[in-house]
């Protein structure tokens, strides 16, 4: 929705975003792919090729999320555009929208997989137009990111209330299980990393909202990276206090272990975002000591 | 198995081992239980209650792995003897063999839950005696926890090979993944972490077979922790070089990252074993220190 | 200072806070004793003993950070005071304003030691009044930790400079060290650290100006710990890529690596505060969870 | 001694290896320059240049541990020949014996910086030849490092016995320090990374003896790294159980930790043996997936 809302044309919103917005229809967001390491967007190998007034599109996604919702009408699929100049890496991508009954679905291993063959849809489908595919993936990833770390942190937050309702009400070696010092310990630095996380998560989302996604990179690379980690540690912990029924079926801290672990490859991998990180902070680094001379 | 060999009669052994050996039945452990924090032993609720020429059991046990086996004939079920003197923590326990056509079993939650309500059995078939089951439970444990890490050691070589195998075949931002320094450095750290695990394997398995279960406590301890950690760190880092597909369907690493997370829990949280550690470590030190004077 | 602003009788601000805000004189706090462990204050042995209009103090303090300046006139000691019921844990300690002139000083091992040896004081030198010791160190002793933590965010950012700018001169196997992905990753984690650091000092000083010193107990439990920990690891990153300049006296980056380990220590170990932390996150989950029903 | 030993010329050995075997006299290795990265060998900036019968060494060198010592009467010091192609990397090195009265030293920051301004020394002095340096370093270096791990698991089992007779002894909130669950998995901790530690230490030490210092490079990489940081941290968790005390010079902690994080930098950083690690089992790897096809 946030793609369509900023960078979509009056008629794109008119057919998708108001639908959307009144809940009639869903959409889904085709860009990662099986065959390459789609960490790197540059190695995307979905092609959109312009014949006359359609594109035909070719090409494998996988972990487009939503897909297999019956709602699911429209899909926005990011591919190479094959009249794009490729000396450039960043103009060769493309936006397109993909109504869902065109596609070919198929569901494999317990999640979605499209696959895209000779794909037709009119020109007037595509978004911001062709080779603008990164500039709408900056813009819409920063939100979805900052989304992605709020829902970590009220998981997180979750996740330490079972912790802490099982270590006050179990019993092991003579003490309850919070009287341990180690398992105190524990619900201390949870509590520690949520706080951390969620002034840096606001921070961020105040940095977004006030300067922009561009400014605001470096912050949303920072919380990418420890609101994943976090979660990740907080579900681990509760998950041990747990013990048996932690990873099993009766409480919800084995789906939630499954769920954090994909928040560190989600949205990019976690060392994809440290590099941004290094390559902004050695930037800003560089601008103070020359301000210093 | 080992419990039947080290502590059955001959009669049980005619009975139940012989044919476990022959591999025409199955048999499975029944000691963990759903309500109570089974890592203290002593919080166990199952009861023996011994009524003439029978014992009768009640009490709900879970994670009884195996339990729903068709050709699973047998369990060996821990319970807190009724008659014994409950001043002794650790001599109220017994074990005792339950066929498995008298128990009434339920699959619930995708994993066993065995339910035992007034079951009877004749009291030739308790192990070794009553109030002994500490005992046999000390005897057994500690080389199937063996058994455990070696199994962890060979999961986590495949998983290495398997993070290897993709580090060499894909490529993001112009170079192979394996050519990325961090990449790099998590694959010598999970050789690192591997071969360290597997000498302390060994070590602990020289010292049960040389020194004995009683005398191999501390060794073990240490391995059950250890193995279970490299385990979990080494499939972590294979995941995280599969992205997307570490934890879809179609590698083995997301089915692994469940598995050894139990390992962690399963015979014992590391906390417990840890805290033997720290026991013995500090019982040998004062040893050292009493020699030197 | 602190401790007098809050708690000093008019008659000992005049005497002791004026000259200490116009920079005549330098106090010092006497606290930490080197035969018990200080962390658990009620350990303390030393003493104070009311002797009609005197107290006479006796025991050793250690640590005593400034009590060799030339210009430190007054020292706050803390003991025990004789008179007090032993009964209540919070309720027998006092402070005492000590001139430095009637103490008997010690240089011992490059830090102070002062030993108290029947050392008498008026009676009006105490603060707030008998078994109020307590009170006062809980009040003084935020401020005081944020303090810590706030210059540990400094010392960090210069790490952290230094780190960078080293990083950006220096070549190794046939690029510049930052080129390396590995040190790239610990310019971006060390950034990361400094943030969530310094969002949560900023968050537990806005704490403790408006809601108070004991409202604030847990962010500054909280802040005490993270800070330390960061600036020992953003530290210890500076010195790995500096290697061997790293360790010299070169660069002040050996020097910021034992000061930040104190900090793990100095105004209680990191270990109290984490049970602190403890008890007030189960505190307020008790809360909630009462709210809800 | 090690190098004049393998590699050293008849004359060399009865000149200085048999004075050095006598104990009359000491040697110092000069090898890491103060200017450049040195963990890369290929930067190093001290030059031979041969003039008919003499080598003219300039070059300026630290850390050469040992130099000040008034019994070192021999430096090797390792420079670049400028005879040499300089288009093999790895054939541009030489060492060579410079008496140390010929040298000119200096203290300086409190460790040795050596500084070589137009230094003869009579061509005999070359070891092995020009060129082969090294060669030379790879045949030293693999059982120097082994001899800095053997030291710091001695080092850490002190540290790890003053640990325990601390937690032995000391009392807060009630108990006894080694009765904090938390100060007990410490203990337990420490023990596991030292048996791993000692283990792997022994092994690489077999595969050296047996193998040779090229065969048994992984090894040697591996154990490098993890006893450092295995030292590192065991002596960290001493300080933090002696708090102040540990941070005094009291006892040798203080000490140790200074020592300890110089055995991440010495003989090569972590980072520089990880990758080695990581080159050789990919290496490895690919053997093993050759061999199956």
């Amino acid at each position: 929705m946030e793609v369509l809302h900023m960078f979509g044309s009056k008629e794109q919103k008119r057919k998708w975003l108001e639908p959307l917005l009144r809940g009639e229809i869903r959409s889904c967001f085709c860009m990662t792919e099986p065959d390459v390491a789609s960490s790197d967007a540059t190695n995307m190998e979905c092609t959109l090729h312009r014949d006359e007034d359609n594109y035909v599109i070719n090409g494998k996604k996988w972990w487009s999320s939503g897909a297999g919702n019956p709602q699911c009408k429209v899909a926005i699929v990011m591919g190479r555009s094959s009249s794009q100049d490729v000396s450039s890496r960043h103009d060769q991508h493309s936006m397109i929208l993909v109504p869902m009954d065109t596609s070919d679905d198929a569901i494999h291993g317990g999640h979605f997989e499209v696959h895209f063959e000779n794909v037709r849809v009119p020109t007037s489908n595509i978004i911001l137009g062709e080779g603008r595919g990164f500039e709408i993936a900056q813009g819409r990833l920063g939100p979805g990111r900052l989304h992605h770390c709020m829902r970590a942190v009220g998981l997180s937050e979750l996740a330490l209330e079972l912790l802490c309702h099982r270590a006050a009400t179990r019993h092991t070696f003579g003490k309850k299980l919070y009287q341990h010092e180690v398992v105190a310990h524990w619900i201390a630095e949870c509590r520690l990393m949520i706080e951390q996380t969620r002034l840096l998560t606001l921070h961020a989302a105040h940095a977004l909202d006030t300067a922009g996604s561009r400014a605001a990179r470096k912050q949303i690379a920072m919380i990418k990276v420890a609101a994943a980690r976090m979660a990740c540690k907080v579900v681990d912990c509760a998950i041990q206090v747990y013990g048996g029924a932690g990873v099993s079926g009766d409480f919800p801290l084995a789906q939630m272990y499954a769920y954090v672990r994909t928040l560190r490859i989600a949205d990019g991998p976690d060392e994809v975002h440290l590099s941004s990180i290094a390559h902004l902070e050695l930037r800003d680094q560089l601008r103070k000591a020359q301000a210093k001379l």
